[in-house]
């Protein structure tokens, strides 16, 4: 906590932005920024991006374990992809200059009309909404991001994992195994990163007793903000300025440096040494380069951390990896948000469930700052 | 602040719920429980429900202050009601089993796909935002209101207030004067109350600089929990009740407090004594069932509220006296939450206004109680 940040009013204890005040325990995640650590029930990101696929980590953040060999819920998802016919049809009346997460949200918004268990708010219909979500959410998704282009939505494939059906629904086509490999590892580090604001926006929803889908779109509204999400899209706007424009890329760093601006996807407001997810996906995006033909982009990435390194010292992060991975799968940079809730989707709801088994409202107060005794002058 | 909440992990604060945090200044809204006085801007909530108009108490949660005669919105929110021939078109698509608080959920997220100004986050644009959004509000509630019952929507008026105009819509009647004047105070006393779960959800959205939109869906989703809005609408269905089965008010009261049962519309997390909007609109609500012919009402509220006065000393709250307002004026007990927001629709702006001029990110940690080191088995 912050000293400065601390006053009293009066007996009260004022924090502004409640920043480092805990507020309610979860035994969820956790995140060392000093260690540059983040563990998701008890397990390094690093393990379970290498180890584990997004389904199972889905099951880990719900359940607090990693599945069973019979346990695991790729099948199970995959057998919950259909989403209302009436949803698709409303949905993509909307104009086709959408904003992506806007219209996300009111897709999401959409889906519960059509679920008949929407405020049905026993422990496992809630869990069978956690499922459903994490299973629909690509299909509105993939769905948006073709009619932007005027293309009909694909079906969804009733087999395959989240990623690989998600890259199928994009294009029609089977997507090559790094692409698939690559997004996988994208949903499993996006997955869940403790209290941060959208997380927190959807326990403050979930705590009124409201439904899953209120407080999931309360989530997708919060990551909506420029301080929350979207910062992997303006390092992708930056790096395809770069492309088009042919600046060496260390010297529009030291300009930016100079000009004392900040340079897109370095450093991290919690992560003060490495961000540990950064790596992760430095790897499987040159894996991805290489089956795409694409090691320009290797090349810049590379350029740019070096240049950082010497100048600054300061390292790349997760953002800064998953812009050009998902340029390479065929996502536009407007549509990376939606991604982010493609897997933070399953951190959402695991946080709600867990919310809802020890109920309580979440409310701090305001100080009044204003005047007192006014008295409308006809009174 | 509890005591009793307070903890320490490590060297950090730990209040569960946050419970009595001060987590930012607001000018906009004072309440003091133990005395039961609640403010706006300085002005008593009993002087602007009998000496001002819901539009002037816009005004006032916006600027701070009251208009001068030429500044009142009231033309300039008639002006304002044309909703997107779009918006209706989808959201009279759903389903007419719709959950009201979720069909304005999805409504508000559908006007903001039709407004080229959703994503303007000059301070102007958020204004005329909160304009519109306050006057469109009303013509959706109508429009679902209707539509259940497979109505078609009434043209908002370009004249007259909010509270004349939306019961104009609602029936295609010119409402009486007790009516319009009932509603109208309905409205200035449920626009603003400090920083309850729903205005708090509001501006965490809001601080992660998303849009106003995204931040008044996340409003909605937290009203639509059964701990926060609503309390009136089960109300409604306890007085329904009670009149259907022709039992003995003070009988029925008498059993529930024996059964340690609640009854609903006593009593007030934040009120101790007195909630100030029972005694303007109990008021209000004998003239209505004037107006109204339905003396009923009257006798059944007095009998319940002397009951509960002789066993437990308890008065009733706002909730037990809109409750029978909103019944006469012909709206369906579930809509009733829906109409909390027409009058919050202010409040929450007035907030993200205010937000928005000095943000900060609200984000507060999580004590993280799960196991640590633990490696998948095939690392």
């Amino acid at each position: 906590m912050n000293p400065s940040n601390i006053g009293t009013v009066g007996q009260d204890l004022h924090v502004k932005g409640l920043e480092g005040v805990i507020a309610l325990n979860s035994s969820i995640c956790h995140i060392d920024g000093r260690k540059g650590t983040l563990i998701y029930r008890g397990y390094a990101i690093e393990d379970l991006a290498a180890n584990s696929t997004f389904e199972d980590v889905a099951y880990l953040l719900w359940h607090g374990h990693i599945p069973d060999e019979d346990q695991g819920l790729e099948k199970e998802l995959a057998s919950l992809r259909h989403v209302p016919e009436q949803v698709l049809n409303l949905l993509l009346q909307l104009p086709s200059d959408f904003d992506p997460m806007a219209a996300l949200r009111t897709g999401i918004s959409l889906l519960s009309h059509y679920d008949p268990e929407a405020n049905n708010s026993s422990p496992d219909a809630n869990y069978q909404k956690a499922l459903r979500l994490t299973a629909q959410i690509p299909v509105l998704i993939a769905a948006l991001a073709r009619h932007r282009h005027n293309k009909p939505p694909v079906t969804p494939q009733i087999t395959g994992n989240t990623a690989e059906n998600f890259l199928y629904m994009l294009t029609g086509e089977e997507p090559g195994p790094s692409a698939a490999q690559a997004l996988d590892a994208a949903l499993v580090l996006h997955a869940e990163h403790g209290l941060n604001a959208s997380t927190f926006a959807t326990r403050v929803i979930g705590a009124t007793l409201s439904d899953m889908y209120s407080a999931v779109v309360g989530g997708v509204s919060a990551l909506k903000g420029a301080l929350h999400g979207g910062a992997n899209t303006r390092v992708m706007l930056a790096l395809l300025d770069l492309r088009d424009s042919g600046e060496d890329p260390a010297e529009f760093v030291r300009k930016k440096l100079a000009a004392k601006e900040r340079v897109m996807g370095f450093g991290h407001r919690v992560y003060k040494t490495l961000d540990p997810r950064a790596n992760v996906l430095r790897k499987l995006l040159i894996e991805l380069a290489h089956e795409r033909n694409a090691l320009y982009w290797i090349d810049l990435c590379s350029a740019l951390t070096r240049v950082m390194e010497e100048e600054k010292g300061i390292n790349a992060n997760v953002d800064f990896y998953s812009a050009p991975t998902y340029h390479l799968l065929g996502i536009e940079p407007d549509f990376y948000t939606t991604l982010f809730v493609m897997g933070r989707i399953t951190g959402w709801t695991a946080h709600l469930l867990e919310q809802w088994k020890d109920n309580r409202l979440i409310r701090p107060r305001a100080a009044y700052t204003g005047p007192v005794g006014l008295k409308l002058s006809n009174a």
